[in-house]
């Protein structure tokens, strides 16, 4: 990772973590247990990509990212509580998730499904009400809009759906590519779409750019995560290492060999950067981080 | 049940039924099984009461039906998934709904853990961008405030929270009274209090009427269910009768009695009523409902 991003992943996962931590209901809120486990599953941990991918579109775009702090908690919340369900035993049933027990394993499986319930509710509750967000209604309601639509029955709920039904049958490419596009891409163009809704008078090309290079960072970060499934040990991914290829889901490495899915993750690298052309020097965080996304080794 | 209401009631049954037809994505879209799931789970079914209450609500501010068909199915789409997710093993553990299988029992555990979420993502994007809404953007953003604190964890979600960690526990009266303010009273009253922002010039007084009306309701509508799942049998019910005694939960009858419970019933009635009276003929069907709420067999 370069330097400079390192330092900006840095600012995001401290900036994000105040942002979250103040959002949260306290634990010293009726019902206490729920709020102790939604905070337990949000706080940290995390490498917060979707928040640093919403702050770093921001300043891409010159905003200030005291506007975006809201679209940033509410894009995490939403994939925290997408973790803490497909951990469930009914779904993944995973027992260790950032390093730490899953949620059902530290409370109870109620109390799992009650969490991302709630912090389902809170992620829009914050794009409708925060007040760090300084768009116009209008573009206040386009988020909902956008992030509902990535995150429901046609995104990234659509997505794990079509995951659970392919388990131990035969994806080809183009299949195994719409799975995770909506089941991670999805949130991550969000992440990024929302953030363009934080400036009223955006030039609509900067827009449709940084959009097209979040559909292929999607792509390419579900590309290396199989990867790293595979490649890398249970301590540095912080999660069951092996698990995919051990419940015979469909990965990349599966069904295009290990160095055919390199070369995929590095094709879509190589696309993500050309979507940047339209920006100067000001995009650099963007394009590192899509370099980080096809080296990472967790 | 008044034959003004019950005429009413099945005018809204039809209306609602049609409105989240047309709204939920179809079983032939990608991904299949958790639309069927989906749709199985809201539709043909359900006494309707929310939605009711919201046209109720409109018609008594003099506001068309049509203007309130998004916000009637936001709701029902928030109850519905509340259903699916209550009656799952690791919750109530309930294999009857409505008088048909529910939702783990017709498919599987996952999908109905996504149907549900994906229910709930539905309702925010129908209240953010439903053609149907002719409120302000403001007023929806207000309206999507009021939807996700009512269902999330210091509304719905939080009270089925508490009524978990009661179960085996000795609740005292106002206790039982903040579990269920929490668990259904508080969507009830987002049923009401939505209706009054998709009218622009609302007088306040009314919609504090309304909102107090709606509370009442709230609590009525639980003593009765608490008085009917000791009274009633599983046919009539349409879910498993002698559940909350089974499970050893706290009801109304317990705590109360028979006879205190229903004369609890009756004193929420009467004060639902009370806050009718700035309302002349046109609130007649809110009190034929509240009479309803307390005299149902089901």
């Amino acid at each position: 990772m370069s330097k400079a991003l390192k330092e900006y992943q840095s600012y995001c996962q401290q900036r994000v973590e105040q942002a979250l931590e103040i959002r949260l209901p306290s634990e010293k809120i009726l019902p206490q247990k729920l709020h102790e486990a939604m905070r337990y599953c949000v706080l940290g941990g995390g490498k917060r990509m979707r928040p640093m991918l919403t702050y770093c579109a921001a300043k891409t775009l010159g905003i200030s990212p005291d506007a975006v702090d809201g679209i940033a908690c509410a894009v995490e919340f939403i994939h925290v509580y997408s973790l803490i369900h497909d951990d469930l035993p009914a779904m993944d049933d995973d027992g260790l998730r950032r390093g730490k027990p899953t949620c059902h394993v530290a409370y109870d499986e109620a109390t799992a499904i009650l969490a991302g319930d709630a912090l389902q509710a809170l992620a829009f509750e914050t794009l409708a009400h925060d007040a760090s967000i300084l768009a116009t209604a209008e573009n206040r309601l386009q988020m909902i809009t956008i992030l509902a639509k990535a995150s429901g029955s046609q995104g990234m709920v659509g997505g794990q759906a079509i995951d659970l039904e392919s388990v131990g049958r035969q994806l080809n490419l183009p299949e195994l590519e719409i799975m995770h596009i909506h089941k991670t891409g999805a949130l991550i163009r969000a992440s990024v779409t929302m953030a363009t809704l934080a400036k009223a008078d955006i030039d609509p090309v900067m827009a449709i750019k940084l959009d097209n290079y979040a559909k292929c960072i999607g792509l390419s970060f579900q590309v290396k995560d199989d990867i790293l499934d595979e490649e890398s040990d249970t301590a540095t991914l912080g999660k069951t290492q092996g698990k995919d290829k051990e419940n015979d889901k469909p990965t990349y490495p599966a069904l295009l060999g290990m160095a055919g899915a390199k070369q995929k993750a590095q094709e879509l690298h190589e696309k993500a950067i050309d979507s940047l052309s339209v920006f100067g020097a000001e995009a650099d965080l963007l394009r590192d981080l899509s370099l980080y996304i096809i080296q990472r080794d967790h």
